[in-house]
């Protein structure tokens, strides 16, 4: 009797096959990551044991995300998102001590070129929306406050739109602005309360959730980005904390520590207010504590 | 102190809080193998913890693997195929007890149409290639033969070309043909010795297998199907034993039970000779023994 191959013993062992070709014709981080990314792969299909024609339609799928990639649209993170999976990334990417304020990611709408602007600004540039007043600090973990930290903030107008979604309707920078922290730490500035605003769900990764049920909706936000000298950057998202509880987060960023109170003023020309403290952790960056 | 959600604790807990949404929100083998796939998605991003960097490219690899599926290429099943997960789909859609011949993929270059040929017809059209005579017979578990049974067989020329891969350069149906099995269980043929060939690599699949080293060629086969009442349909690809032995099967479907001897013949009109006996079992063909 002939030696059997392994991937011959009933696709128990097949990954190990080919782990094997690849270890032996690679090393590096290629070969390992592509190394664990088969060993799943075929764990995967033992452990869901596809028929041919639902592997088939595995198939499709793969090729239908394809199709909805375009140069303006990358449906590949948008699945990545609605999966919680570029959460996870940017969580491993930036552990930080206990009271720090954690990272979100990005998102795909941040510009770097936005306006510098003194304290007290109103970043709301085509006036459409309620006024609110936002008032921070940075501090650091002892609570001392950090001067001249560079704040950067974006987000969404009333209708859930950003500025660069609708360049047609919306003023050049709206709702954008980077402030600087005064001796106290402190920062302010007016912009409109963000709305809730759905992901989009007319490619295959918002339908294949929306055909699960999952919540296709992210509540209301504001993007920022604190930087100091001496401290790790803080890449985040601010969530309303009322309506966090109503709309699960569409792409898994809410975290306790970031929920924010959009509170009511008694003031008719700025019925909103939000106070928010970012608490920084020193550098370096690349602390490891997973 | 807030309650944490699962997210926030390092990571580890991440895909119980997005496998809980998806479980709350759907039921059934849709949800069941999503959740599954975010489970691996989210462990190996734990195992590997791609820096922010090495994620993006994860994602304009992906995107990339979608920009080369056209109508006429399924850079995905390629890419599947070069990391073994379409053989061990295929594997476990078609487990047998020993000593019956194994499944082996279809492959995209079937055609259901091929010619029925009478036994001892010449396959190949054009005269290109060496000859080679095919005796096979068609046998159960126990050895008796299996009279009647239907033999669909396909291969590539001396080239390493299907027919459908040069429709302007060989003969419709060149290299084709179904024959039925004699009283002995008996079918034979002559068609022309296949050639080596290499996969694709002129795209993301090929291109990442062979920046790592992998094999990509393929030893020189014979694909059949083989069809009986009462019996589990066989499909399946005979192999180079000499050439396997040199070439590993980038598509990782060699199995030792599929090698068979090309052997040189006296005769200077057919030079070559393969004799292979296929096993049949009997039906059902649902039998789960894994």
């Amino acid at each position: 009797m002939r030696q059997e191959l392994p991937i011959d013993r009933g696709g128990e062992r097949s990954s190990d096959a080919v782990a094997e070709r690849i270890a032996r014709a690679g090393s590096g981080r290629l070969a390992t990551g592509l190394i664990a990314v088969v060993g799943h792969v075929h764990q995967l299909i033992r452990e869901l044991r596809p028929t041919r024609a639902e592997w088939r339609e595995v198939m499709a799928y793969l090729a239908a995300v394809g199709d909805a990639t375009t140069d303006n649209r990358q449906e590949w993170v948008l699945l990545a998102d609605l999966i919680g999976a570029t959460a996870l990334v940017e969580d491993i990417n930036s552990r930080r001590p206990p009271g720090a304020t954690p990272n979100a990611p990005r998102g795909p709408f941040y510009r770097a070129d936005a306006p510098r602007r003194a304290n007290g600004a109103n970043i709301c540039l085509d006036g459409v929306g309620e006024p609110l007043a936002v008032q921070g600090r940075v501090v650091d973990l002892d609570g001392h406050p950090i001067a001249g930290a560079i704040v950067e903030t974006w987000q969404a107008n009333g209708q859930g739109f950003f500025e660069n979604q609708q360049p047609d309707e919306q003023p050049d920078c709206n709702l954008r602005g980077i402030f600087t922290t005064d001796p106290n730490g402190s920062f302010n500035y007016v912009t409109i309360k963000p709305a809730s605003y759905a992901v989009p769900t007319d490619g295959p990764a918002g339908k294949l959730l929306g055909r699960l049920g999952c919540p296709l909706r992210r509540p209301a936000n504001i993007h920022f980005i604190i930087s100091a000298d001496g401290f790790e950057q803080i890449t985040t998202q601010l969530f309303d904390r009322a309506e966090a509880a109503a709309t699960e987060d569409a792409l898994h960023c809410v975290k306790p520590t970031l929920l924010a109170d959009f509170e009511r003023t008694k003031r008719k020309d700025v019925p909103w207010r939000l106070s928010f403290s970012f608490v920084m952790a020193r550098a370096p960056r690349t602390r490891n504590m997973i």
